[in-house]
Parts: structure tokens; sequence; C-alpha cells
């Protein structure tokens, strides 16, 4: 939950006038998104979302990640859509922090999700995958393989705290990373981020994908072992082999992926792994006890990284 | 902020079969209410807000709560209307929690308010009071005189850390306040805590009043007196005469006030800014350095209450 910046009457009121979106009737902070200060607007001509940016989101990215929103919104991809203002701009101050107002989308996102969930996921991820082919912009993936050494460094000598010989296990992975990291298979924009709470339902069908403030420039394939994670372990840390086959097999049918994709995925799933258990693990072991985030078990995605490098053929991931 | 209860997709599917609102579309956590768990609900048919009632509020008031909201809406007073559902019923189970939907209100509540804000609140706070007198209910104010010198044991020995000498003035002040507390003052259903976060506005015209979990039956110039503490300093703490004049001239045009309430307005309004040191000060010596709560500054009441103990005529408060 995070509401960083209050935003005043007086401030809206100011705010408004850029807009063609009707009189500002109320705005109130949600509870969700991490990075940024979120608010839902309602104006007499329906509800938007207004978001600050916070210091964690890079002013400068915020043009791709608009950018990217409007081009997928044109592409009938179901996402937030930036409002442009008056002078057709989306992009402006409030409060002194960057700010946009964007559509709502109406459905929640999954709290116990199901193989149709993992299949529609898989539809609407190929389908971002392709839509984003023709977006001119470009956006370095800054939590990728170079950035695994110097966050694991981060966390200092405390590594082991979390379990021991954490610190070991994790140095070989990398090195195992490091020298098998595919090169050279189909990329584009990927969302980087699609855990569930980003995806929103409305009677089991797939209407809203949100939060692209990871988004960024990366092989398609690494986003699918992101969703392997995120979506095809239990409560229990059990692989749900079919919720896998949905996923991958829903996805194949709009954008099918090649033998060097396939071959390619449970080493991309590991470093999807890698990558959420290094960011974890930091928070983990330096969050102070009294900030409003939630810490994350960092462990979690070390038996989801296990898990991926004991597979050796793409049928345990449910495929032929 | 506050969210203390996760409403999950599944559950509000179930919750939303009770009730003929249309379709759920989205429910997402505000940061509005401490006491509670508050959602903006989105359906087909437009806006609600979801209340989840934690452990701070007796369930056994709930009836009384909710019963005043249906009254004074259908006095015409701008207050969150209980949604009833399909069996009538108003309160509900949710999550563990009892639960109601309520009408949403537009507008915003003022953060710099102005002496016109002062007047609006006059009019309506006496609408209230008026509106309220056919209400069949009742409710014992639990935090007054009597709860006062128990309150302030709370706090122990602790109480002359946040500053010397005040446990002496505060149990001097108790002294005053009991030998000299009115009896047989006008009263009926009062608000208890119309500080300007519960008071929405649009265009400088007063739209709604919300948070009534407060609500009790006292004397309506306690009221008063909470409301010249909650709007009538201003940030310097300097007391605004014309802010005070606006309100009170309002709210007498509505209902007016006998001699003996405007003379004991001064000590009612020491014992309202009393009520509020107190809470302040147990919370300020005693609330977790984690908790999710803003503590407030108890000093702030002090300084207001020593006004009011300095106070020999109601032409102090601006009134002829």
């Amino acid at each position: 939950m995070a509401v960083y910046t209050e935003v005043g009457d007086e401030d809206l009121v100011r705010f408004a006038a850029e807009y063609d979106i009707g009189e500002f009737l109320s705005c109130k902070g949600i509870a969700e998104g991490i990075e940024n200060s979120n608010f839902t607007l309602n104006t007499s001509t329906g509800n938007f979302i207004l978001t600050l940016y916070e210091k964690r989101v890079d002013a400068k990215d915020l043009p791709f990640f608009l950018g990217l929103m409007d081009h997928l919104d044109a592409a009938g991809i179901p996402c937030p859509t930036p409002v442009h203002g008056r002078d057709g701009e989306a992009l402006r101050q409030l409060c002194g922090r960057p700010a946009a107002i964007f559509t709502f989308l109406s459905g929640m996102w999954p709290r116990r999700n199901t193989p149709e969930h993992a299949a529609e996921l898989g539809r609407a991820m190929a389908e971002m995958h392709l839509a984003g082919a023709d977006f001119p912009m470009t956006r370095a993936n800054g939590l990728s393989l170079e950035s695994w050494r110097p966050l694991l460094a981060q966390s200092g000598d405390r590594v082991d705290e979390v379990t021991p010989g954490l610190a070991k296990e994790l140095n070989g992975e990398l090195d195992a990373l490091e020298e098998n990291w595919p090169e050279g298979l189909p990329g584009g924009v990927i969302h980087a981020d699609l855990f569930p709470d980003n995806v929103f339902f409305r009677d089991g069908r797939l209407v809203g994908m949100i939060d692209f403030y990871f988004a960024c420039t990366d092989m398609f394939a690494y986003d699918l072992g992101i969703c392997l994670n995120a979506w095809c372990f239990e409560p229990d840390r059990s692989f749900n082999i079919t919720k896998a086959r949905r996923l991958l097999t829903a996805y194949r049918k709009v954008r099918d992926f090649s033998e060097a994709e396939l071959t390619a995925l449970p080493l991309l799933a590991r470093g999807a792994a890698m990558r959420f258990l290094l960011t974890r693990l930091y928070d983990w072991l330096y969050t102070p006890d009294d900030a409003l985030v939630t810490r994350k078990d960092p462990l979690e995605y070390l038996i989801k990284l296990r898990f991926h490098r004991e597979i050796t053929s793409p049928a345990e991931y449910g495929l032929e």
C-alpha cells in the first residue's frame, strides 16, 4: 500500500484546468502500486487513475512508459491509456512530481489463479509482444544479467542470514547464467513484471494489464519465464504443470516460439527467478521494519530457481 | 492511511450477489478512515464505498451509526447512505468482519479552509442537529467528561515527557471541567468528529459529511466546541475570529442557541480540546513507531484549551 504524496483540493483544481475530462469531483489515494502514488479520480465524465511518480521511477524513463501504453492501447491491448491534456501532453507536474492521468480499467486481480487465468494471460502476453513490434522506442532491461552480480554484492555479507549457504549457491548460479545466457532470441517490448496483481479479470476474461514501470526491451521468452514463476507455482510452492501448459500453449497460438526459444526457456526462467530473488533478498535484509511495504520471502524464488535448474525437456513445462 | 483487510475477487463476487446495484467491476482499497478498511467500489451502476469494520469500532454500535446515516439522508443531510441488500439489510459480513456499502459522495475536503467553509459548516451542522431530533436511537458519548480522568490515567506517569508540568495542568483542568460542566442544555445527535477531512466541498459548497463513527447523543453546543477547535485555529495556532463568527452565525440562523448555551460554550470548547488532547496524548506516547497511523501533536490542543480558558465573553468568538 502506498500513497507518498497528498494531493490537495486546490492543487487538483489547478491540475484539472489542463484537461478536458469534465469536472473533477473527487480524488482518493488508493493502496495500489509500490513505486508511485496512485489515486482514483472521479470526474463528471467517469473514473480515472491519477499517478504521481515518486523517486523510485526515473523521470527519464517516463516518455518510454507513457508512449508504450499509448501504443499498446492503439493496438487494442487492454492497458491504462494516458489521458492527454488540452496541450496534447500526457505528462505534467503536480505537487512537485511528474504526474499523469490514465483511463480506469475495471476488473480485479485473481487471488487464487486457475489454469483458465493462465491461458488468458498467455494469449494476452503474446498479443502484447506482437503489438509492441512497431513501437519505436527502446529501454534496456536494468534488472537483467549484468545487474545481478552488483545486486548480490549490495546485500553484502548478510546473504547467509536468510539461509546458510545461500551466497555460495547464488554465486554458482550466476556463473552458470553468465556462461549460458542466450543471445539472438526474438525480442522486443516485454512487461517484465506481469504478476497476478498486475492483471485484471472480469468473469474469467482478462480485461486489463497494468503497471508497465518495469517494461523494457528484452527477449520475449524472458517474459514467459517471469510468468511461469509468478503464475504456475502453488502456495505450497509445487509447480502446477497444467497452468504452465495452458500459459505456453495459449501464448504459442498467438506468437509461436522457435525451437531455440523453447530450449532456452528453463535457463531464462532460472534467470527470471534470480532477478526477483535478488531484489527480494536486498529488501528482506535492508527494508526498515517500519516501512509501509510488505517484504516478500526471497526463498520462495530460490525454490523456483532450483526447479528450473532441473528441467531437461519442454515436457516438464507440459509441452509436447 | 489504512486498509487492514484485503478483499479478494471471489469474496467480492459472493458479496455482490446480496445487492442489487449492478455488476461489481472493481474494488480498490483507499487511504481514508483510521478506524476501518475502506474501498472504492465501482459497479455498472456507479461508484460506492465499501467499509469493513475493524476492531476499533464496537459492532454493537453499528446499528446506531447506520440507522443514523439512513435517517439523516432521508432528511436531506448530505452523508453516506447505507445501501440495503436484497434482504433489506445494510449490515452483513465480509472477510469475517461486519461490512456495509454506502453511496459515494463527491467533493474534496479543504486543505486550507476559509471563513466561507466555516459558514457552510455551521449551516450544515445546525441542519444535521435539527434533522437528528426525531431519530429514535441514542448512544452515550464514550469520550466525554466521565472518560477523561481514566484516559489521562492510561497515559500513566509519562505525561510530562510531552511537556513539563502537563500532568499538573491537565489535572487542574479536569477539576474545573468536572465542577462546571453544564447540565440540561439542548442536545441530541452530534457528529463529535467533524474535522475538515470529514467534510467535502465542491465549488465552495458543502456537499458531504462523512465518518459518523463517533456520533453520539450529547449537547449540541459541544459539537460547536469541537468545530471551533478543528476549524478556527490557523496553522500558526492563532485563533481566527472571522471563521468562528461565520461558523456560529451561520449555525444560529438555522438553529438559534440559547443564552445558556452561549454562556457554556467556552467551557464546552475547553472540554472538547481536552478530549482530543487526551486521545492524542495517549497515541503520542504509546503508538509504535512502525504503525501506519500518523501521530498528531497533543500540544496543539493544549494551546486551544488555554485559549478557551481565557474567554470571558461571546464577543471573543466574534458574536455580538
